[in-house]
């Protein structure tokens, strides 16, 4: 019987110490989190998920994002299960690859191809070594603090990082047009491509939308220098708009990546890019031993469809400004300030006057001892798993966090 | 109904010319192949693969090397399905992280520690972080020629590749003691890691095995540094040891990267390492969406233990020696001198005098007609699901592509 304590499974993280650095890796590192977050799970369906021990939560982080439909959701299983039963890994692509690159391309206005991959780190690192290729400069724009994966490049840590790795970025703030111009005048000659996140997002900060006049800033700044304009939308994709997440304002990238919710929980990521990179894009060396595994382009062409025939956006949506509508109400009335930012369907939740997380940390903890799970400083994901029912059970639970909260 | 010609489908590849870069990237493209080979595959099972115009193979790639027990082991598939009934991409791992970490800490002698991850590259990338973040220091020595990945710091490609991207690799000959002398000479003060592969299965050149004095040197180059000694298993792990392919020679590493054959074809890499490595490993930012996806752990743990419990790399290597022997008869009775290179589980062909290809080409598509899959330059797989009956057949096929060539 493994040993509980405190919502933690000790027994099992107990064993994780000796076998794996630091007991996890990465992002799902439950230490993250405050203590009492469950580290292992054992289930997901629908909207709901359960840890090891048993405990069941209405999900607000989606696997971290992937599963838009919700864990398991069954027509994509269905695809998956059937491409599944043909082959999978094979020597070379199934007749899954083109469909998915046809549908993607018939989807997302700016792209006239798509390559794919794994992890969203693949995609995004080919979009800069396609937009080196294609220019034959070297020099990218980036924001400050955005997170765009998780290698020497780009990685939030500088340990085992060199200098060299971030030689030819040159960065800027987000939204921020002056700084934008100052990145790219010290690029000028060299600019091979400015590089965005669909929104900021950034970890533990209040999320922003792109502002209209700073994404057709960075465009015309791209277009000018005959350099590309890169979206990333890894994080944000197929929630915000199936076309790309910059179609809210109006402003098409020539290279976007994307990854997370393209199959519903299944390992793939995706360049999509218009003619002017096709060329560099065909001669770069980009590839992976499961790149071309067919289960997860069936899942992907199975998701995308669904998301179009269900009206996906309009769900996650719907769900997500009920659930911020109630968070909102729930904060006047317990006199508790709550900052909602970000789009409603990704939404992040900040407390006011709570820079050492207190109170965000504690209400957090307080709605996962009554089945909810969110989490206190990172993007949240709505899926199209969510009903009413659920965003209510969900606000009965809050309501009780908060009062809990004031009671501290 | 899909136009083929010469044996390519090329209904479908005029579909993907329109939405993929040059019809298909990376090492899966077929125009890499003589034209003939199919670029597009339909269904996998044991040791056959069909392509998307129901050509039959016994097939010697394995899927670029996954498939080590064979297209759709049952026994692999098992577990993936039980595993996927309750959950794959969740909030966090499943107990299925801790089975395996613990699963491969048991079976590789160097590994006190494991982290996942999905792609070989994210596995030797990792390597690298981690040797710098453990020791301070920098510079990295790797063999010139070397296959590590197809990201900038190790593209077989400088397409869109930066000076800055390898500034702090240092090249020696592998297999050749001196050079590899100079080159930690070069790195003096800045070591962080010595790169080596399994063995040295550079493309389209003859393989070699790592000879004990070298690799005994590299082992004793870093143990003085205090760096990393880091084997590359990506492609050869658990096919020559499953302890480790330099088992075989006797040196353990500090740091190895693993893929390919590690889930049977499921998408997963990891690092192993020891307890020198643990705290760096600790320290440095890896990560993805889909690293903890806990169906492709179930399967490893179900590959890893099949391998075990059959005895598998005998099989690879009994039925890699069938091979090795009856092409070898061919090539004296047909007086076409064919060099087999690389251990019998992995081997290369190459013939003799054919520095433009003709004849390797020539004999691979002749056998291609005739139901086997082999490819002209790269390594070749075995799989624990070959028969002797299906080499005996691949032998009968290669003894008439031997036929063939000699009437060109």
């Amino acid at each position: 019987m493994d040993e509980v304590v405190g919502g933690v499974n000790r027994t099992l993280c107990a064993r994780a110490s000796r076998v794996i650095p630091g007991g996890m890796w990465g992002h799902q590192n439950a230490a993250r989190l405050p203590i009492g977050y469950p580290q292992y799970f054992s289930r997901g369906e629908g909207c709901r998920t359960w840890d090891v021990d048993g405990r069941e939560y209405i999900d607000f982080m989606c696997g971290w994002g992937p599963n838009i439909l919700g864990y398991g959701d069954p027509d994509v299983e269905a695809a998956a299960d059937s491409q599944r039963s043909m082959g999978d890994c094979l020597n070379g692509p199934s007749e899954r690859l083109v469909e998915l690159a046809e549908l993607i391309v018939d989807t997302i206005p700016h792209a006239d191809w798509a390559l794919f991959s794994k992890n969203g780190t693949d995609a995004t690192t080919a979009c800069l070594t396609i937009a080196r290729a294609g220019t034959g400069r070297r020099k990218i724009l980036v924001a400050r603090g955005a997170y765009h994966g998780a290698v020497p490049w780009c990685s939030p840590s500088l340990l085992g990082v060199t200098a060299e790795d971030r030689a030819h970025l040159i960065y800027f703030d987000y939204n921020n047009i002056e700084s934008l111009e100052r990145a790219a005048e010290a690029a000028r000659g060299d600019l091979a491509g400015i590089l965005v996140s669909a929104f900021r997002h950034d970890i533990g900060r209040d999320h922003e939308m792109p502002l209209r006049e700073f994404a057709q800033r960075a465009r015309k700044l791209a277009t000018e220098a005959d350099a590309a304009l890169i979206v990333d939308d890894v994080r944000a994709g197929f929630r915000l708009d199936l076309g790309g997440s910059w179609e809210l304002v109006g402003v098409r990238p020539d290279l976007a990546a994307w990854s997370k919710a393209i199959a519903n929980g299944h390992a793939l990521a995706a360049v999509t890019g218009n003619d002017r990179f096709r060329d560099g894009a065909s001669k770069i060396f980009t590839t992976g031993s499961f790149w071309t595994a067919a289960v997860s382009m069936a899942a992907s062409v199975a998701t995308l469809t669904k998301l179009k025939r269900i009206g996906a956006i309009a769900i996650l949506q719907a769900m997500g400004q009920r659930l911020r509508d109630g968070l909102d109400a729930q904060s006047r009335k317990y006199g508790l300030p709550l900052r909602q930012t970000g789009p409603v369907q990704m939404p992040l939740l900040l407390f006011e006057h709570d820079e050492d997380r207190r109170i965000g940390n504690a209400f957090c903890l307080e709605a996962l001892a009554r089945g909810v799970y969110l989490h206190p400083t990172h993007t949240l994901f709505l899926s199209a798993a969510h009903t009413k029912a659920d965003i209510d059970a969900t606000l009965t639970a809050t309501d009780e966090a908060f009062a809990a909260v004031c009671r501290m």
